[in-house]
C-alpha cells in the first residue's frame, strides 16, 4: 500500500491501553456482574455522551478540571470529554426530571478521561460502573447503595473487604474542633491532605497541614488522634455537638453502618464489612455528606476498588430545584488489574473444532458449525485448507475439547467423525442429530 | 450553591444523545446478543482506546478524515477520538500480532464519534459491534463473519432481512468496462456515486457521473443496466473477464453466497437471505474485495443495518508484513432506533417491592431485600418513609408483581406479608425461609 518508509508507527497514547482478550473477558464479567446486581435491586440503566460543553462538567472543585480533555470542535464549541459519571448524570436529572420516576435509581456504566500522570493501575482512559438514587435524602438510599455495590464486589472476589465509612460535615467539624474554624478554601486543601493520610501516614499529613495551612504540629496530631479515635468506634469528640446537624449525621452513619453489618451476617457466608472512618475525604468537590471507600484487608495499599458519597447540591448548577443524591462507583479497571494478577482467567476455548478435509466439505462444514451454534454449543471451524494434522494442531492450541472431522467419507454419507481431545477417543458414522449426545 | 442566575444550561451537544432506561435496556440486549453469538463462534473480544495518535486514523481516504474529532492534548500531543474501530484494530495488529492466535478472530464493540452532519436517526456519537479475523485470504473467513452476523440479526429481528455482497474488484471491472481506465481518484468519485443508487436512483447516479467526472450519459445508464443484471443474477459481463483475478472473485462471491444460503435453509425457520449485488459500494476508503449491506426487506429505505468487508491490505499501513482482513459491523444505533420504534420494550420493573411501616423494620426490610437478590429474585425497597397506601401506589406504577409488607407484626413475629398485585390476594405470617413459594 504504501512503501516501507511511509510506514506510521503503530503506537498508543501515554496512559491508554489496549485490553487482550483474557482483559477484555474479564472485564466484560465484572460488567455482567454489576448490571445483573443492579438489575436485581431495581436501579434502571441510561447512557450519556462522552462529549459534553465543557461548562457541564468543569468548576465543581477538586482536582478535576486540570485533568479534563477539553477542546473547540469543528463548530468552535468548547468540549470536554467526560472525566466521571457524575457530572453528567446531574445534567441528564436536570433535562429529564420531569418524566423521571422520582426516586430515580440509575445504573450507567462507561468510560471516562482524565489526563493524569500515569501510575502502576491507573490509566488516563478507565471505566467507571455508577449507581446512583437521586430524590432520597433518608438514609435508606445510602444503604441501597452500599448494598448493591457490596455484592457486586462479593460475587467478583474471594477476599475479605472493608467498606469504610465517613461524612463531609463530620470531618469538618472534627477540623473546625481541631484547628479553628477554616475557609471553605482552606478546608478543601485540609481535606486533600487528610485524604492522603492512608497513603502517606499521620506525621506526613501533620507535616502537610502545617506547610499548606500554617497549622500547629501540635493541633494537627490532635486532629489525626481524634481521626484514629472515629476509627476505633469512640465518638465521643462529637457525640454531643452543639449542632444538631452534627449529631443527626453521626447518628445516620452509625445506623447505615449497623443495617449494612446485621445484612451481611444474615447472608451468612459474606466477606465484606462496614466500618466508619471519618478520615476518608475524597478528591472530588462535590460532596456535602456519607463518602466511602472500598478496600481489600489483605491488600491495604492497593487503593479503593470502589467509592463515592452523597452530593446534595450537585443538579443546582443547572436548576432552582433541590434533588438530594447520593451514588457510588466500582472502579472496574482497578479491580480487574488485582483478578488479572491473581491470575482468574476465563476460559475463552469454544468446545467444538471442525476441521475439513477439502474444499468440497466447506458448505457441510458451515451448516454443521450453524447446527451446533444454534443448540448453543461453541464452535469453530478451521478457515484455511490445511493437512487435518495442522487442523487437530489448532484446535489442541486453542483448548478446544473436541474435534469433528469432516471428510469424504463424511460428506458422502452425511455423517460426523468426533474425536475428544481429553481422552483421545474417537467415534465414527455420528449423525448431525445425534452429535450433542457425544459433546460430554 | 449559587444563585439562580449562575445556573449552567442543562444541555448536550448537537447529534449527540442521551440514553433513557428503555432505550439503554435495548442497548443493552443487542450487546449481550452480539457478544453470545460471537462467543459461540469463538470470535475472542478486545478493547482499544477512544483516542489515538491522529495519524494512526487519518488518512486511508473516503469522507472520514474531515469528521473526525481531532485536538492538542494537553502534552500537545496530535490526537483524535476513533471513528470506527477497524483502525484502531489494525494498529492492535500490527503491535501485537507476534502473540496473537492467527488467524485471530476478533469481536469489539464501542463507542465510536464522526462530526457528520446529524440526520434522522444517524449521530455524531454511535456504537459499533465488530467481528474480524485477520490472516486469511480463503473465503471462510468471509462465510464466518457473515453467518455469525446474520445469527445476531436473526435472533434480533423478527424481519425478513437480505445481506447484498458486492466486491469492489468486480466492481472496478465493470467502471472500467463501461467507463473505460479511470484513476484511482476518478474511480473513487464514481464509487460514491455509485455507493448512493438505492438512495437517489439509477438516472441521478448517471446525472452524477456527467457532473463529477464527465461519463457520457450513454455509458453511465450502461454501467447501471449492467448493475442490475448482476442484481438479477446474470453476471454474462464479466463471467469470462481477461483477467483471472476477476474471475476468481467472481467465483469466490458466488460460493460465498451459495454457502450462506445453504446454512440458512438447513437451519429451517430462518429469516435471512444472502444476494450479490455489485452496487454495493460502501464509503471507506479500505475496502479491497467483498464489501456487505444488510438490510430489512419491508424498509429498503431504512439503511444498512450491519456492514462491512475485506481490507487486505489495512495493517500494512503501519508494518511491512500482509495480513489479509475482513471484518462486519452491527449498526447497534440503527437497530435499536428500529425496535425502539416497534415499541419492543424489555420490563424493567423488578419482582418484588418492599413497602415498611416506619424506621424500626428498616434493617429486616433490607435484609429481607438482600436475601430474595441472593435467591436472584429482583427486588426493590421503598427509600422514603412513608403512607403505606402511597408505597403500595409507587410499586404499582413500577409495574411490581408482588409487595410485601413489614410493620411492627411482621418484625415482631418475624414474619412477611406478601400481596399479589395482580389478583389482589395478600398472604400474611409467611417465613422468609417460605417467601418464594408465595412469589408466582
Amino acid at each position: 500500500m504504501t512503501a516501507a518508509n511511509d510506514k506510521i508507527e503503530a503506537r498508543k497514547l501515554k496512559g491508554f491501553q489496549d485490553y487482550d482478550p483474557t482483559h477484555m473477558a474479564l472485564r466484560y464479567k465484572i460488567m455482567d456482574v454489576m448490571r445483573a446486581e443492579a438489575t436485581k435491586a431495581g436501579f434502571l440503566p441510561i447512557g450519556t455522551p462522552a462529549l459534553e460543553y465543557a461548562d457541564v462538567l468543569l468548576g465543581v472543585g477538586g482536582e478535576t478540571d486540570k485533568q479534563v480533555y477539553r477542546f473547540m470542535d469543528n463548530g468552535k464549541r468548547d468540549v470536554a470529554l467526560r472525566f466521571d459519571l457524575t457530572l453528567p448524570f446531574a445534567r441528564f436529572v436536570a433535562e429529564n426530571h420531569g418524566t423521571l420516576p422520582m426516586p430515580f435509581k440509575r445504573l450507567q456504566i462507561g468510560d471516562v478521561w482524565r489526563a493524569e500522570k500515569p501510575q502502576r493501575g491507573r490509566y488516563r482512559e478507565f471505566c467507571q460502573c455508577d449507581l446512583d438514587i437521586i430524590g432520597v435524602e433518608s438514609i435508606e438510599s445510602d444503604i441501597e447503595i452500599l448494598l448493591c455495590l457490596q455484592n457486586v464486589v462479593a460475587r467478583l472476589l474471594d477476599n475479605k473487604f472493608t467498606m469504610y465509612l465517613g461524612n463531609r460535615l463530620l470531618l469538618s467539624a472534627l477540623i473546625t474542633k481541631c484547628l479553628g474554624k477554616m475557609s471553605p478554601e482552606h478546608e478543601a486543601t485540609a481535606l486533600i491532605a487528610i485524604d492522603k493520610l492512608d497513603k502517606i501516614g499521620g506525621p506526613a499529613v501533620v507535616d502537610l497541614l502545617q506547610e499548606q495551612l500554617g497549622v500547629a504540629k501540635t493541633a494537627g496530631s490532635n486532629l489525626i488522634a481524634l481521626l484514629a479515635d472515629q476509627k476505633a468506634g469512640d465518638f465521643a469528640a462529637i457525640a454531643n455537638h452543639e449542632d444538631e446537624l452534627v449529631r443527626n449525621e453521626l447518628q445516620r452513619l452509625t445506623e447505615t453502618t449497623n443495617i449494612l453489618n446485621n445484612c451481611i451476617s444474615n447472608a451468612g457466608n459474606c466477606m465484606g464489612t462496614a466500618k466508619v472512618d471519618l478520615s476518608i475525604a475524597r478528591g472530588l468537590g462535590y460532596y456535602t455528606g456519607m463518602v466511602f471507600e472500598t478496600r481489600i484487608d489483605a491488600e491495604p495499599d492497593f487503593g479503593s476498588i470502589c467509592s463515592g458519597g452523597r452530593y446534595d447540591h450537585l443538579v443546582e448548577r443547572f436548576i432552582s430545584k433541590p434533588f438530594a443524591g447520593v451514588g457510588g462507583s466500582l472502579g472496574l479497571d482497578r479491580l480487574a488489574t488485582y483478578l488479572l494478577a491473581k491470575n482468574t482467567a476465563t476460559n475463552l476455548a469454544t468446545t467444538v473444532y471442525i476441521a475439513i478435509a477439502s474444499e468440497q466439505e466447506r458448505s457441510m462444514g458451515f451448516a454443521v458449525a450453524q447446527s451446533l451454534r444454534h443448540q448453543g454449543i461453541a464452535t469453530e471451524i478451521h478457515l484455511k485448507l490445511q493437512k487435518l494434522g495442522q487442523q487437530f494442531k489448532r484446535a489442541n492450541q486453542l483448548g478446544c475439547r473436541f474435534v469433528i472431522t469432516i471428510g469424504e467419507n463424511e460428506r458422502l454419507s452425511n455423517t460426523l467423525s468426533v474425536k475428544n481431545m481429553q481422552t483421545g477417543a474417537e467415534i465414527r458414522d455420528v449423525k448431525l442429530a445425534d452429535v450433542t449426545k457425544h459433546l460430554h
